[in-house]
């Protein structure tokens, strides 16, 4: 008998209840009649994390990094365990592993490993003895046994990361977004679905914002070709399929994306006092999204891009540069807006298109820059819907 | 009978004379035998594409591209009749076919058109019929029947889109290199071959100076899933295989690349004369490389890399922006070094240590920029070879 394994992730949202989990449940059990094997990777249950996160900074503003991973894996061990239990109560035969049960081994930066590798011998037992497997999402073991997590997006990853090494024939990520769309309906009522989408198209958008896959999870799905599916747990709908692109060469526009919660820090000074501030930064372990640093003569700024919740680590960072004479400036509510295509970008044409939609709606750029695949500016927060309304009726209701 | 396809590709450089021609025709027929079919795709012979650019140039300074493409197309048709008589000579049937022929369906851009199709029902049926098919790489047919050309590296980009459509089991691309380096073996004696690559980290070397495989060829293969296989037609050996990804999520340096044919412009000046600039620069079609546009208040500047061969359409509109008071600087020799990899820039932490080790070698940077899967730095061309000696000591020789 030939057997067809899916692996499906529900996040937190999907999970917030009793009632949401026995509905997972119901959905679980009916895909899992039949040939098809089911591994279901979760996340904690609604915004439990933040929460542990907000106990663990009442007793001290600095926790251990390894004592905070320790803490955060009990949200997966919660919704894993309900889900299991739900799965049984209704004839369901299930089973949950957390992240070290289940094999996944990660290298040893607490709070935010990276998958070494997987090694899914108990995974393997539990689908061939017909059950249900539930896997523990964002959390893994490093080889010296410590318990880790993967950091934002890890329950993402960690599905996608299962589908790659036992070759599912398809991942199903279930979230609030029943799919992608050229934009987000919420703010441009004429946004339409993308049924399909290109691996590459994919990871750009996650990577500038798009909150319906995380990018780590979009680069895995990319690299190992599995095959995608982004679907909302509320609603029936198709969904947004991600695999190979379907075209040859193309340059168009597929979708415009926006990223409210990033912090802006504008830099400028000495380059010798700039270059000492950039090796403050290398201290921490903030993540870069825009890092763009220019030089003439002995003066040098830098425009930096950093997601908002790292900002906290930035702040002392930015108090050491202003001490020594440079200019900081970390303009508040400042937001990206990115055109995302392929083949596109890079070209001038394009480029001053972008520039010039923009302008036309009075919004004002702090900074714009291109890569192959997207096109992307600085605009105040305030002005961001604006934006991406914009961009979407010149570049994709356009076209 | 199962049969193999595999596509071939050689550059000018392995055509270059009779002798080579006669060469690379033994090569072929080799493989040719037993039941391997191959498709072989040519460039132009040697420098004989910027011979005949230079004697439109004699005729007028702006020939009509659609006439320069019905032009350039012609060195292709002189090495794909040659070879194919060649292999007929040695007893091996060969078939030669233009781009239009072999059903390369392109857009109408005449000297960078995107193929947008490809009916390859006459390259089938020469294979059925056991002939070794010839076609000419770099041009196609647009739906309006005109003659197009793909631009640079088109010869590449028609093997691997050949490969991708049809299923080959393997696009091997020859050429003066013996693969990919972790960097320029003339450079880094210390270099060292690297026997697998992934699809992403061969994108990115390519976009970024990698001068083994064209960047739109590399973005094929990875949306394909094309396995490519890069040699030399000069030597035997391994060369590099690209294919997936064979680690689940790494965080390292590959790669040390540099681009020294390059062009760097800088822009200071008043904000709204800078966007106007930048609107010109939007009428001509250059490719930008480095595009990066910060304002501060009224004031504005912009960093812009581009081609080298990109320098001449540039010229005109700096002047004019010059005459607006905006204060353009195009500094003489500059060159683009980059350390490529995956998941380590994008790091405060990776992108302070590339700064260092450059800082430490005493080459000054004029810009710097990070992806996530690459950090770039403008240098002084002067400099450029010991900025990809000290990163290559510092990212590959000391992991």
């Amino acid at each position: 008998m030939s057997t067809k394994l899916i692996v499906q992730k529900y996040g937190g949202s999907s999970l917030n209840s009793p009632s949401r989990i026995r509905a997972v449940a119901e959905k679980i059990a009916e895909r899992a009649r039949g040939d098809t094997r089911v591994i279901v990777t979760v996340s904690a249950m609604g915004r439990s994390t933040d929460d542990l996160i907000k106990l663990a900074r009442e007793i001290t503003p600095h926790p251990p990094q390894r004592e905070l991973d320790m803490l955060l894996t009990v949200g997966e061990r919660v919704s894993m365990a309900l889900l299991s239990m739900a799965l049984n109560e209704i004839g369901c035969p299930a089973i949950s592993f957390t992240g070290s049960q289940s094999g996944i081994v990660t290298n040893v930066s607490h709070t935010r490993a990276l998958i070494e590798e997987i090694r899914p011998d108990r995974i393997r037992r539990e689908l061939d003895g017909g059950k249900v497997v539930i896997v523990a999402g964002f959390q893994g073991v490093s080889r010296s046994k410590e318990i880790t997590t993967l950091g934002r997006g890890g329950s993402d990853t960690t599905a996608v990361a299962l589908a790659a090494e036992l070759g599912a024939a398809q991942c199903e990520i279930y979230s609030d977004y029943p799919g992608v769309f050229s934009a987000d309906p919420k703010l441009v009522p004429a946004a339409r679905p993308i049924p399909r989408l290109g691996y590459d198209v994919m990871l750009e958008l996650a990577v500038l914002g798009a909150r319906v896959l995380h990018y780590r999870a979009a680069d895995i799905a990319r690299r190992y070709g599995v095959p995608l599916r982004l679907l909302s747990s509320f609603e029936d709908g198709d969904g947004t399929r991600v695999g190979e692109e379907v075209s040859m060469e193309t340059a168009n526009a597929t979708s415009v994306t926006c990223n409210r919660h990033i912090t802006l820090v504008r830099v400028v000074g000495e380059g010798s006092e700039l270059d000492r501030f950039c090796q403050s930064l290398g201290e921490t372990d903030i993540q870069v999204l825009i890092y763009d640093k220019a030089r003439d003569g002995g003066r040098a700024r830098l425009i930096l891009v950093v997601d908002a919740r790292d900002a906290e680590p930035l702040a002392a960072v930015i108090e050491e540069g202003g001490n020594r004479g440079l200019t900081v400036d970390t303009p508040d509510d400042q937001a990206t807006v990115s055109v995302v295509g392929s083949g596109f970008a890079c070209n001038a044409r394009a480029i001053a298109r972008f520039e010039r939609v923009l302008a036309g709606a009075g919004i004002a750029t702090t900074a714009v820059k291109s890569t192959p695949q997207s096109m992307t500016a600085v605009v105040p927060l305030a002005r961001c819907r604006r934006a991406v309304e914009v961009l979407h009726a010149a570049f994709i209701e356009a076209d």
